[in-house]
């Protein structure tokens, strides 16, 4: 269809307006600045930045950004056509976009005639008169305008010739895009292709008619049938060249169409141009990014930019994969800024340890007696029921121990837990004593918590804080606990996973015992050892570097 | 293509034996038995059970599936083709695979040259061998063989002639299907589409030429361009008839095609026929029941079967969905059993707790005041973190006092509990008192045990046992812990999922509380109580029907 070898893709991310509409997810004005601009560095072209007017803070954030403009995207404010029986000068809505000072404005107007007499309650005709006089005024004050045909897929299959109108409307008024939007999501790859196509002929005939310029398709897709990243794609093949999606696919039910599975499917699978080189291999970093900001967990099994996406498990595949990636990956991992991952586990031989050691920076031999103890340590750990396919923290931890570099920065002399549960007691129901050692000290501190864990925790960091004071940044992130034994019930074996970060970094360790505050123990005590590892380790970096 | 108005596709689950790739996931056998019998219940007729031989308790996993059968479908063994220059016949790990007994047998072989000659290291000749000499070994012994074509799409991208002779030494040994893998994950559906297309057309030129039995096509793809479900669709749309997949997309990296989107997308929107309606509509609940077992976070934004899936926002979404769901939804909940949620004032799913009573052997009247109470009462726990997916004994004690038939067998008056531990004390490093009444006498009991919750079982046991000598049958099995809110870390709140057995049944209970013990304590006391209920309703049965 195309002769260009690598036709150009407008990339239209709506992270910071139907993006915020995931159940659970609330920015500040702050939040959305920084996402603003980091999509900005990305190459993101359009950033839609909120609905002025419909949300006070929206209406802050343009302004901000008129103080501090991006670089290089344009800022589009987004609205409703105007409301039934008045006119787009008289809508006051309207007026609180202007005032965003933004050169494009998205208008989203209705395609499906149920919507117009039900949802609306209004006439035919008069929908057509709202798309068309809002898209009018818009241009009329100096504008761009995207048209965003909501719910066009639906609209079409049931009145085709009135979804037609609606576009006819929006391209006689001076949109310069028209938008596909698959609003509840429900549509199959294959019809999307189909009306694409037929929206691409129709535009064809149009010009052919009227000489008038003809406006580009876009597509907008929701995942509601965990086809979201597909649709945007069939819309693409069949001619669409702007594709709306959020970063993570974050969006409302089950989210928009993800850009970081659209950007690098586009561009490293199909061809087509979106973003620069340099900046496709910031993606990874610009998901977790955008997760940290949201305060979301990341998807660690997210496509392209998950922490699990290039991991390998099983001792044939970690031999192939090291010979030849192409074996057993579909890209390079860097090309998306993500990277290979050896998973240390029960399958796991010496080829994986060594392949592990080497993502922590230590080269270890397969001849040296090193190599063979840590493997045989990992051996006998994982029979006594560790895991550390989750625990790469404990697992970094064992590596130095065994080739004598892990530093003590103190000693666990004991601990002691103290419950007393009546009805109606919900708060600090538990005391906690430790006795801690560092530089020959011995340190005594109790403290109170909302249950055992919490309240060891607590003593600890109490008894730490005087000699590191950089704990007190350390947060345990997630807490998971598994009995490894069912038959045995409460006397099992209990394997702990403790998640701890430092507001940049995430790391997990893990604790197996037959007492839960054993194990429990156990996993914060070496989450707050790497933590402090991790922290003196980006020091001397820093000493050496300077 | 077809005449068939709903033409059968065949499931083919492997959430027991691809989706346990998953990094982080590990089941123990008792784990996958409950997971087998709920998927037959849905109505899969393919499970694929694990590679025995590979791992230990997959050999068990079979061997107690023969000593207590499926009711309806195929529970398949999974294993590669022999090593290459021996015999399927003197291959030992073959021998694993026959005693595991299954009627079915699953052969993957390689399909791609590459990986002939960088992974197995053989000749292509060899490789040709291998997979006509496993399938036909398998086929002398009397079962049936589904061939996997490992890496098919990469294979025949880069070799065609040498995929299609793969596939024919597979054919000519006797393999009844011949499933193409998507095996890394980089395909995209017109790829797909094409590729199976062509094997098609192969296969009939091959049956035109030698009036061989002609095997089916089917269908195994993973998520790792995000394109899992959509190309799974693609196959199936050209001509696949088995599709492989595995609940909530279990997987390696990013996972498998999701069962849970698959279904409802070939059922509902391609008319094919996979599962009964009323089996259709159990999907939600499976895919919490999968979650919970696996003790994974479920996916709240997950297609058709999330929490959030069917959750509406925002005014005119709420009263347009409310006069005509069509305007929001792209299928009814209910289809998937799921439901419809409004963010803010939580509603609906009476009818949820109507169906869910009655496999109590309850029968409730949606007008009485009780039903309304037990969904009130059902929502304020759920909203406090309690979920009754898998807490089918909590749920049914809610129920049971709600109707006023809550037996009060001992009152819990409070406990307390002491841990003293310091390195190498590894046994009764816990104390625990409790004080129960039972029939207005109080008991304080004292008991020692290895850790918190099992001295806490141990001293309500020995309160307990005068009056209640069946407690002594009584064991907790199974014993799951989740954070609910990671954010906070160890102040958050736990969810507890205590399974108890009697030796004949078993039966989950669930406790919440910022206080892990409290929450232990909770769903223990409740399993102790509900298997008290079991056995006073026994012996009322028996004594009624004697």
């Amino acid at each position: 269809m195309t002769t260009n070898p690598s036709p150009q893709i407008w990339l239209y991310d709506t992270t910071l307006r139907d993006g915020t509409q995931r159940e659970g997810l609330s920015v500040s004005i702050e939040d959305k600045l920084r996402i603003a601009k980091r999509l900005d560095q990305l190459g993101v072209p359009f950033i839609e930045g909120g609905w002025p007017g419909a949300n006070p803070k929206d209406v802050q954030f343009f302004w901000q950004l008129q103080e501090d403009p991006l670089k290089l995207a344009e800022i589009v404010a987004f609205c409703s056509t105007r409301r039934p029986n008045t006119t787009a000068a008289a809508e006051p809505m309207l007026q609180a976009i202007l005032t965003a000072g933004t050169r494009w404005v998205t208008i989203f107007g209705k395609s499906w005639d149920l919507h117009v007499t039900a949802s609306l309650k209004t006439t035919l005709e008069e929908n057509l008169a709202m798309i068309r006089d809002t898209v009018e005024y818009f241009r009329s004050q100096g504008r761009r305008v995207i048209y965003d045909a909501e719910h066009w897929f639906d609209g079409y299959k049931h009145n085709q010739d009135y979804a037609l109108q609606t576009l006819e409307a929006a391209i006689a008024a001076g949109a310069e895009w028209l938008v596909l939007c698959d609003t509840n999501g429900g549509t199959l790859p294959h019809e999307v292709s189909q009306s694409v196509q037929a929206v691409s002929n129709h535009l064809s005939f149009l010009v052919s008619q009227e000489s008038m310029t003809i406006p580009q398709i876009g597509i907008h897709t929701h995942n509601d049938s965990d086809m979201a990243v597909a649709n945007a794609l069939a819309a693409v093949m069949a001619g669409a060249r702007m594709v709306q999606g959020t970063i993570n696919g974050y969006g409302e039910r089950c989210g928009n169409a993800n850009l970081c599975s659209l950007i690098p499917n586009l561009q490293l699978k199909l061809g087509y141009s979106c973003i620069g080189e340099h900046q496709l291999n910031q993606l990874t970093e610009v998901s977790r990014f955008v997760s940290e900001v949201v305060n979301l967990a990341p998807d660690e099994h997210a496509p392209f930019v998950g922490r699990s996406a290039f991991a390998h498990k099983g001792g044939i595949h970690v031999s192939a994969v090291e010979r030849n990636p192409l074996t057993y990956e579909h890209i390079q991992p860097e090309q998306v800024g993500n990277h290979r991952r050896i998973v240390i586990s029960e399958q796991s031989g010496l080829s994986n340890v060594l392949a592990k050691a080497r993502t922590f920076g230590i080269e270890l031999d397969k001849q040296t007696p090193q190599a063979r103890q840590i493997l045989q340590r990992l051996k006998d750990l994982e029979s006594e029921g560790y895991q550390f396919e989750a625990a790469e923290a404990s697992f970094a931890l064992l590596m130095y121990e065994a080739l004598g570099g892990r530093q003590q920065f103190f000693e666990i002399k004991g601990f002691q837990v103290h419950c007393d549960l009546v009805e109606g007691k919900e708060t600090n129901n538990a005391l906690a004593t430790v006795k801690v050692a560092v530089n020959g000290k011995n340190i005594l501190e109790a403290a109170e918590g909302n249950g055992p864990v919490a309240a060891l925790d607590a003593a600890l960091r109490k008894a730490l804080v005087n000699f590191y004071p950089q704990l007190a940044t350390f947060e345990l992130t997630d807490y998971k606990v598994r009995i490894l034994d069912g038959h045995t019930g409460t006397a099992a074996k209990t394997r702990v996973l403790a998640e701890s970060g430092n507001g940049y970094q995430r790391w997990t360790t893990v604790g197996v015992s037959t007492n839960i505050l054993a194990a429990s123990y156990q996993a914060v005590v070496e989450g707050l050892e790497y933590g402090l590892l991790l922290h003196f380790q980006a020091e001397t970096a820093l000493t050496t570097s300077s």
